[in-house]
């Protein structure tokens, strides 16, 4: 049965008795020697960030750390945490909830700048593929993943970021086209960049693949659902009602005729 | 309804249009200014930690980050991500299977090494303590959560994790004691510390709740999850089998008698 | 290496090419000719149930059907599918929050009556058996699981449970165990026995451990969850808000001193 | 606030302190009266079958009940269970795994033949459609959801689903269209339609929607995926391993040049 030699097969870790190499760096060489983002980006990519893509990475995770009871997957994680199941399930429900309302746009918004950059011969090419990109989305009526957000107009996560990424002087491909998108569409439409569009620019000319951008963002987030779970826990008596009966509204109207039973009552 | 206003109330983050105040900071402030670690301690803590906790907890973080394809939740998140489910699902299914044989060590050892130290009225008791706590594991023929491993005899990890707290200075009482327990049971049985041992042990003098315990194994192999769920995307194909049909043993034996239908055949 | 001979092995199922043999039944004599209770029966207890015992069963997983958008699973499975996440990841969710508060009465409820009964040479020890069993969750100020709900004093599940039981004269020691903890319960703090409980004693008269109490109920309620995800898809807009930001509390008085920040502002 | 008073409507169950009115009918007079298929019909249809579509939805589910230890679902419940994680959570892990490839092709199936159906004017126009369906698909080297099996190349369900609806006389358009598409594949490519597809087309004649689809695989496939639960908990050492470390195949050459540390060694 050789062809089942290679039923599990991997290029990330190697692991023999006590020894764990990750990416051909054994793990007692990392400990202590680099920061967390720079194990993330090594282990997906396969080798070591500069010191400024480090701190690009790391501002990314931290401006997704947390926001409030406001997102769907923290809800879900506090109201699970709620009925006494253990800290896993909590944080796997919530993760559930990162569905393609809540957490897709920065996928989304990472492939069409991928695929916008890749049309672009030279960075001259920019600014019509950005034009071209918005005036298609407009004239189809639909929305531009990474732009608007339904509770800021100017979210101050992409203003800081843009920033950081001027003061390391980190600029690609990828961040010049999301600027020139915002420049049309806030002209336009009155519409700022939100933190997906700003952490996908980053991402992208971070080098990842756009499969990878809900990973970053639960990633980035899941400090804030533990965060939430602990002060469910902790704070919140066990089991409790999040609305009351009375709160909910039964339609009667939709129930089709009262059907008949077979059996008499 | 005055009761219900506070269904939701949180003390983490507060929401308004275009501010998000994280433990009193606006975000703006956090994002390229404090790490990754920072942000997990601050959400979790509501403080800021020190440098040299933020560097132990990175630490602890960075030993979490893979483990190559051994263990049970990276082989569920990579089955599931060959069916084609989405990365959330890919994720959410191997944190479920952080069950207690697979991650419970670590809160086990947190709660061990608290609740022992709360025993202790100085420093001087730690050894009497965890001789106690040693004999008695032993006599009930029990495992010490924290001691020993499948695949390691000598971990690199926590050798690693506590040359670093030297260096750094960083000692504790729970590292203490967890130091003390391992000289006794490597004396008595040839047992080393493992690495999650090490990390309940800094954990808790970083002063973290037990119940915190597999959130932060969870958050510190979470970049190795994603990098096995994009491996498999990328370098297997879809619907994969991971064994074959002729693998699977049938044990007729344990059927009862053949049921007889009520219908013929 | 023929230790891994076995690594996977059954005794439920047995696939061959173009045959499925369900504990020795191919399944082309099941579809059609038996219930799908009875085949839920086959599947765990590897035989066929006699038609009283499948017509209790059936009613058990009928009396859990659906309990409106009360039940934070229900809520949860909501909430995910209004993130637009596929329907395996909405019924995930809400059976992750079938935590120990929410569904462990069933299985609490089951363990208790096996055992007390166990404890029982015949049926007329069952009383004072009862009696003992009030006495000491009394004496310690604890629920009863299986007994009380926080919507339903008189819930009309288990009334009617008993009463179809009594109709196909079905009644085991579990179930008169059940009553008896019923009637000195009433007598004593007028708290009558839940579906849960109902349920529990007639699963454990039909002879199924414990440990699949908490599988019958999410079985039982899956068809209302399926419904609940389907409803909230097709009858509401996604990504709606469950409810407004001014609605959430926000407790300024826990947090900590405003941190310093290491780089100025 | 008025327009909250909306957050959670429903109209599938009502429920009021110790009633449970679900689609108008009490509870209590559903159980012992209506089987778990019509149950299950009622929530999600809002009326009750009739006694031949009550029988053909039993059988689709049935028919669901169990495939061994080969699909990838089956095999992620039973390692999180061999995790210790409690049931809910390797039931939820397992549902996770029904991704696009292991379970989107009765959905497909389902809204291929609404689709394809809602084109006829009358039963006479099947045939057409079904050779313009098949044609699309093979010229463009697709594969046609509901047909064909990794395992079967005749599966033995849908020879038993369609002689059951033979015999119960139940017979609508989508089970016309789907066996004149496996008559035109089978004479060009002897491909025979498989459970999936002999599902969906009843499914569609049951007047479900093809979102029900993969919830009803679900829910039919559920009892199944208890049992290997219960079977892995019962009869195999708990965190076993699934294979060995030394199955395991380390690709170096994927990997790139040794990074440089920042750290020395």
């Amino acid at each position: 049965m050789t062809k089942m030699r290679t039923k599990w097969r991997t290029s990330i870790t190697k692991i023999e008795p006590n020894k764990i190499i990750i990416r051909g760096i054994p793990i007692e060489r990392l400990i202590g020697s680099i920061s967390f983002p720079e194990v993330v980006y090594l282990l997906i990519k396969g080798k070591l960030p500069s010191e400024k893509e480090a701190r690009m990475l790391e501002a990314v995770l931290v401006s997704f750390a947390d926001h409030g009871v406001t997102p769907p997957s923290t809800q879900v994680s506090r109201i699970i945490a709620s009925t006494g199941s253990p800290v896993n399930a909590c944080i796997a429900g919530g993760l559930l909830a990162f569905g393609k309302h809540h957490a897709g746009a920065i996928e989304h918004a990472m492939k069409l700048f991928q695929n916008s950059v890749e049309l672009c011969d030279s960075e001259d090419d920019i600014p019509e593929v950005a034009r071209d990109v918005v005036n298609k989305y407009i004239s189809k009526g639909k929305k531009i993943p990474g732009y608007g957000h339904r509770f800021h107009n100017e979210d101050p996560r992409p203003v800081r970021l843009f920033e950081l990424a001027e003061e390391l002087n980190f600029k690609g491909p990828h961040m010049v086209f999301a600027l020139e998108v915002e420049k049309i569409l806030n002209e336009l439409k009155n519409i700022k960049m939100n933190v997906d569009g700003a952490c996908a620019s980053i991402l992208s000319d971070l080098g990842f693949d756009w499969r990878i951008g809900v990973g970053m963002f639960m990633l980035g987030r899941l400090p804030g659902i533990i965060a939430h779970i602990y002060e469910e826990r902790t704070k919140e008596p066990p089991f409790r009602k999040f609305f009351d009966v009375d709160e909910i509204e039964y339609e009667e109207e939709q129930i089709f005729r009262p059907p008949k039973l077979k059996t008499p009552e």
